[in-house]
């Protein structure tokens, strides 16, 4: 058993890895991180781990003696964290935005923050393991996905790639429960203010945009900007996006895309006929769900992908790569089904 | 006041013209007839009528002795109903699809079902006041647009006039309350289903689609295909209609196109600037909100149109052509507060 | 027209007062007053009033020109507001807690803050119409009830006035929306907290408790301690407040006692067979329901009472004591039919 | 590995059978057992079992090769079921009704279907693991306890038996999330209906009050009537029943006996001090969380119990006596972390 490390340990996606972890067969949580809660016993702060975790929230001094470290920390905080972390031999996996950029400027301009050392992030490896599984394997620093921007791109990834679809014409609809905007109170969060509503937010600023757009881009060889406009769902969990572009293909070629792409991966699953993906299909576990349909009366292709945006946008990939970098069976600790209804 | 009758009375359109009508200046509402309810009382079925309404179902002879007859039964029932009350002198709204569309084989397939008598289609006028107020004054039969069709046409509407958006590249994300699906049975309202998740349904088949593209293109007087795909909310009222295209002008003359269009509307609120429209800003009130967003970075052109689907996308837009054939204040039995959180 | 002011004019009690007065015969809501907001447009901050609130905040100095005052501030703020308010001739309607209860230590341990003026307290007038309409007649200064309180005492009053029940035994379990927390930010307003979940909080400590058992008491002319345990439902509006107690009379003798109790109430609905209520059955109205159940296998009386938590149980409430006060129809502004669904 | 069968494949409880199985490390889930789906592709029905179930639904005859046979049929339809299966060697786990109560004439009363054959009903062992573990440990034939019955007993069999409250004097109110109604279409699991409200339903009828009398007399050894009054909550998962009696004792007493009954219990578990349970405490995981408080102001005891109703009150305690039945570990295959949020 490698042993691992949670920082940012009252997070949601902090939550998600102690719940993935518990049942892991080759890492065992061993450290879990929070400076402000230092000390305090976590199954006081979160009465469902009562009997499962007995020990207490530690500061960042633990973290060293661990093999993994998930660093579930806001961006801005995470890359901060990482040079004192470097000098061990630990695997790192960020889950902020922080490393997933490339270009400072670009970082700065839709975080609205100061960018991370540009070493360090050239040093990351972005783990989509759908696009780019060889690289993952082989990396020390790894920067997760995004949740909009994983199902963003597993969505449209095969589809550009093959050409199949017009360039400068994707438009995408994201659709968000409201987990994704973690525990911090706002009244985008409150309750009387989301339920029974739905919201169009960050109209034309949404920091996914650039990442959908580099690493789309990255793994279809084709460069195409991208309009994403999220809106916040009645809802907890999951995550859905749908597509939009001109047509440029028959219905054959498009299933062909999808099968070639995914018919080997375990967690992104491509249903040819049949309804459309539901978020339920894959709540609770670390699925990516994805329908296509070529419209040709109007000459659209449209295809919808829904995660859980705490699994296979958050916790659970970071796993999948954590795998992959480790050569464990890529599904360790994720075999859970989807919880339904 | 005049007499009104609602035919239809135990689905969710007609318990929202109950609503209304309890309140209307010039309309009163004698006659409740459900031919499956007919003799029982009406606040034994809906208790939160009690002490509200104290008569009891009507069948449909009862609908003679009215001046305004609403129809709010389904598609293929509401048209074979009108010929029966058509001898008499009566305004008749039909809140079904049957006579939204002038081509019999678009009706027979998009909906299913055997067309309705030709002459009766092109009689009936169809009701959004915003783009033919006019020919609704003169209507004795009136055909009420669909709640998707009503928030896609007026999301969009000034910018295809003014010519803002490419013809051809328009893509609506259409998204809707439980409601919508009214009162029957069905898995795809059953709550375990849908509660906690999102789902897009009946792809590419939409029979709100030729509505959209008929009255859109007479509104604009361009022709254009739509694609609309439909994703149904965990939430029970509010629909979304968020609409993209190729953008074709500048942000200004953008807000130029909307001001023209909305300024002296009623029940239309163009919002210039600030958040986007979310469906509680119209919850329980007849308006439909509209925000516009020009992205040139991606050149794309964006709309957000919200209403209650139950209001302006049934009940209250019935009772807002009703004041228009009658020549009362527009807004008569309207004038509900949106109902906030 | 009488003039009326709102203070505290962003919370939703606020909201709601806006919402009933915009369509009030006899009283028009000229000032909307709130301290952090001052000069602040409103509908800029409440986008649903759009073009229908056209003014901004104001301060408190603008409350003394308006006939009525409905204080909408917090426990602890409003007491202090009214001694500057008394020496206008306004009325003053206080929906804080403030001055519900009689017994200053006991306002000081249940509330844990320091009490208001002895004499200020005493001079309010307690505003729960079903049982004691004649003196707010006469009121100047109007305590409006708890939302708790109030279904909880019009659900048990005509069981404990006619000794219906044994003294002594009554539990009272209730169950309330989110929004009765108002729009103040916490871990339990949060929406993914408390979506998809039941909580039973403030155990043994409801500020709501002394005001039950001191009103219940002078209600029914018996004392009665009162346990209340609250727990919070996953929805926006509505309370409903389920009592239990030892059975001491047949089912005939509580109909009889409810039907004294309410028959001639225009807004507590008393309905003597068919199913229980639910809160949806008086939503967005300000309706209070009731169904009561004599249980002879077990000995047990129960009663359900619903309100919308906003409306009997705040503003509703508040605008049917202010036409009370001022004679007018006891409706008044208060007609909407219950939103279903 | 034992082979084990799910007879009534498309319901609820046995998705949740489905999910467990799948991971348990003794038992493989061999068959799938619909007479209605029978040659069907489960995840073509159920597309969250994409890649994951690849084989179809089978008919009765199938179940006879397997080892344990879990019955998730409806209450009148299992007991006639197992005449046929008992000539097998199979463990039987009965999820219905039919087996729990011991007098037909109560079965008939409440359940209102005939009673299944007595020396059936009296072969049965009722498997509650915390009151009757040893009598589970030897059966052939188990009847798994409802869904309410399970957090009822559980809540407040300590109290009860320790004589900590006063007998007769029990109020139960019970607060259900919908999926415990199961997939059968109704208007009380109507989306529309349910969503943003509250109900009170099956009032003095509730099937599982004679199920918690009988086995919480005895696990007590003390027979108590107890009403309960059950209630529709919008939320698909999740049970809490807030229990109420007289207080007979001191807080130290309570929590004695508390921590009596279930300090080593591998499911419930008891909190002391800390905030009352909440169902998300629970959600997904096989839990009961019991919290209890003794209010000296008012004489009342009160308890609170959540589970997961499709966990603890279903599939998971089916599986806990399974695992009891076959000597294995209790937690096999149920060791899932509550999922929060």
């Amino acid at each position: 058993m490698k042993k691992a490390a949670v920082v940012g340990g009252t997070g949601y996606a902090a939550l998600e890895l102690i719940r993935i972890l518990e049942n892991h067969p080759f890492l065992e949580l061993t450290t879990v991180i929070s400076q402000s809660e230092e000390g305090n016993d976590i199954a006081e702060r979160y009465p469902h781990l009562h009997t499962i975790r007995t020990d207490s929230f530690k500061n960042m001094e633990a973290a060293a003696a661990c093999d993994v470290i998930f660093l579930a920390a806001p961006a801005g905080v995470a890359s901060k964290l990482i040079p004192a972390l470097s000098a061990s031999k630990s695997q790192i996996i960020d889950l902020s935005g922080d490393l997933r950029l490339e270009d400072s400027e670009t970082y700065e301009k839709w975080y609205g923050l100061e960018p991370p050392d540009k070493a360090m992030q050239q040093q990351a490896v972005y783990g989509l393991p759908e696009v780019n599984r060889e690289s993952i394997r082989g990396a020390k620093l790894l920067s997760n996905p995004g949740c909009f921007a994983t199902a963003a791109i597993l969505g449209m990834y095969p589809a550009v790639k093959q050409q199949l679809i017009e360039p400068g014409t994707i438009m995408m609809d994201g659709k968000t429960g409201v987990s994704g905007a973690g525990r911090k109170m706002s009244m985008m969060t409150h309750f009387s203010e989301t339920n029974e509503n739905i919201k169009a937010y960050r109209t034309g600023a949404h920091q996914h945009v650039p990442e959908i757009e580099e690493h789309l881009g990255k793994a279809a060889g084709i460069k195409t900007p991208v309009y994403l406009q999220t809106h916040l769902m009645p809802m907890t969990r999951g995550i859905m996006v749908t597509s939009y572009g001109r047509l440029a293909c028959s219905a054959t070629e498009l299933q062909d895309a999808y099968k070639t792409a995914y018919e080997h991966e375990p967690f992104t699953r491509y249903r040819i006929s049949g309804p459309m993906p539901q978020t339920k299909d894959v709540y609770g576990s670390s699925y990516c769900d994805i329908g296509v349909f070529a419209d040709e009366r109007s000459g659209t292709l449209m295809t919808v992908a829904v995660i859980d945006n705490l699994m296979k946008g958050a916790a659970g990939q970071a796993v999948q790569n954590c795998n992959i970098m480790n050569d464990w069976p890529e599904h360790s600790g994720l075999q859970m089904v989807p919880q339904y209804p």
